[in-house]
């Protein structure tokens, strides 16, 4: 007899908000094109910007400054551009990122190699300061681009402080608020980014849809050029029935957004508290600010792939860091920059989301005691007690 | 009393088919990141590489030849980037492109615009083959993008005489087939094509899913960078529900492709016969090889703007030409470029579909009858009579 699956990768990707559900049930049955002038066309057109206003309203901007995308992924391409003009209309020709940027950031969306510089994080994963400003005075006005908060780790970044250096700078700043979204609140205002970039998978809408969110006076790079599609800011017939779960994922989101926290940051105390009754064990970043719902362990020697897999039969879907490089096996970027390169291959991520039940923390927990049981043998690292 | 809508404006975006709404409400229900290893990240892989099968097998191309996009506009500009190499490893630093594209492909994707040049068409809309063959002697290998069937008119270009003036001249070849995908047969190494764009929302699959078709060799310039999805061809978390509406709508449009080609050209041939009634009534492309599906017609002096908002008002969704310029109002590009820049703001773009009936086609023709006589009025062109 099996029992029903515990799914805890809610960083890779969460399962659909039952709003966004029927916002995207009832988009099926629309048939027109958002551009065409006709009922239908006009139809479909409301349902875009109903979620343009409700994916504005969870991150305090106008709808206007909402431009959406396919995904995380194009936003940070769209964002990442040599002459992007910033407020006092110059151009920015050099990219400045932290070292534990998402693949699509550190890839520096259309900046070439040569004109990208990494900012150094510290060993609880927080962006050096320091070396940003030093960055930011050794060369013209810089892009910048830092997370607000890490997907493995849930280390949430200092943007305000960032956002301060910038400005001095004359720089412009854009924050990955991907995985944050739906997790804490913020504001772009009050954060300081002149460009937001958000995904709707991370917070109970569908995968394949995000946004940019550019501050007025920004004036990004277009990426897609063709009909005058987001007010000629990205082209392409919009993917309405994705942006109609969008639309509803972050009205919910927000909405809950404080109930949730409080109730998922008590249910991974539990789950900490609980791991940390294994020897060696490290919660990785945990004196930083963090997401509530984010947990990445790492112990001296274990194989992360292992683990997962192990937990995997065990009916529990964790997962070894980023989702995002397809399936393939890399030690993680983000603990090598922390300082934590000899753990970069064993750490076990498992994050928690608005469905997750104490008694799913408890399975976990009773999975992980007798997998790590098995896994870290014989390294006389063990100590299994009933937690 | 309110009839029912009938919707006539197939070209601009299709209702969703059965079978691709049938295959997304499915999607709906996994919450795996295809990346992910476990198991709920599997079964997600694994409705992603069902849908590759089915959009490869209806071009006749194999999967992995599959890149999935946000849509054609992307895979368009996937596609459309110097640098491109073709099958002898040279780098192409040019472009030429029909004069009657797609707007997508016309602003040339990551070409600068002093490296594109335009192919002209003839009167009925074709490519003219000298010009093509001219301008690509006139300099180094081109990357050369005609697309097989125009959206406004319907117009199916001599792809495979394309092909081997490419192919003579050492060239790569780029179709948009966009507009032809479930409407003709074709197969990629027929139409002799390097690459091939496909868009899901024109053959009864949802908006915002496309593909890049690449033929073995070939290696278009990254667009998306960042994660390893689509082979490290395309970063981004996929758009599942998309493609797994994609799949369904391929094979659906695939398998019945034959007899709805038959049953949509009869019903065609019924609604020009009665549009024909109309004194002064051209249909653009008449005498060229045409999809079966659409109809543009136009009468000199006629506001088309005007005509679609009145057949709107009777029930009736038809368009202006392209839906894809945001419901902005402009001459038609595809008609100035056939000469006829007369009646490029004239134009009236009427495309069945599969759910099309006859008396669709005869309620169509009765709004036409009763609105030409009021839009018609007094130019003394008009001559209404019972059809």
């Amino acid at each position: 007899m099996s029992r029903q699956r515990i799914y805890l990768d809610w960083n890779a990707t969460t399962p659909l908000r039952p709003e966004a559900r029927a916002a995207m049930a009832a988009a099926l049955e629309l048939c027109g094109n958002p551009s065409s002038v006709h009922q239908e066309g006009r139809a479909v057109r409301s349902v875009v910007e109903q979620a343009r206003a409700a994916v504005a309203a969870a991150v305090g901007a106008e709808p206007a400054e909402v431009v959406f995308t396919s995904g995380g992924t194009e936003a940070n391409a769209l964002a990442l551009a040599p002459g992007t003009r910033g407020r006092d209309g110059q151009a920015v020709e050099r990219l400045l990122v932290s070292a534990i940027e998402h693949a699509s950031v550190l890839e520096g969306g259309r900046f070439g190699a040569d004109r990208i510089a990494t900012v150094r994080v510290d060993g609880a994963g927080l962006i050096d300061l320091a070396h940003l400003q030093a960055l930011l005075g050794n060369g013209p006005p810089a892009l910048v681009s830092v997370m607000l908060a890490n997907n493995e780790t849930g280390t949430i970044q200092p943007i305000a402080e960032v956002a301060k250096l910038v400005r001095q700078s004359r720089g412009i700043l854009h924050v990955d608020a991907i995985q944050a979204l739906g997790k804490i609140e913020f504001r772009i205002q009050s954060l300081g980014a002149d460009m937001l970039s958000l995904s709707a998978h991370k917070i109970g809408g569908p995968k394949g849809v995000g946004a940019l969110v550019v501050a007025p006076g920004m004036s990004p790079q277009v990426l897609l050029r063709g009909g005058g599609q987001e007010q000629s800011r990205r082209a392409g017939t919009e993917n309405v029935i994705g942006i109609a779960g969008f639309g509803a994922a972050a009205l919910a989101a927000h909405k809950s957004l404080e109930s949730e926290a409080v109730r998922v940051r008590a249910l991974r105390r539990r789950l900490e508290a609980g791991l940390r009754q294994t020897r060696g064990l490290v919660v990785v970043g945990a004196d930083a600010p963090r997401l509530p719902n984010t947990t990445l362990f790492a112990v001296p020697g274990l194989a992360a792939e292992t683990a997962v897999i192990g937990f995997d039969l065990a009916g529990i879907a964790v997962s070894s860091g980023s989702a995002c490089s397809s399936g393939k096996v890399q030690p993680s970027h983000v603990l090598a920059a922390m300082g934590l390169g000899s753990l970069a291959r064993s750490g076990v991520r498992i994050s928690l989301g608005w469905s997750t039940t104490e008694a799913e923390v408890d399975r976990c927990l009773e999975a992980w005691r007798k997998l790590s049981g098995t896994l870290l043998k014989g390294s006389d690292e063990t100590q299994l007690e009933r937690f």
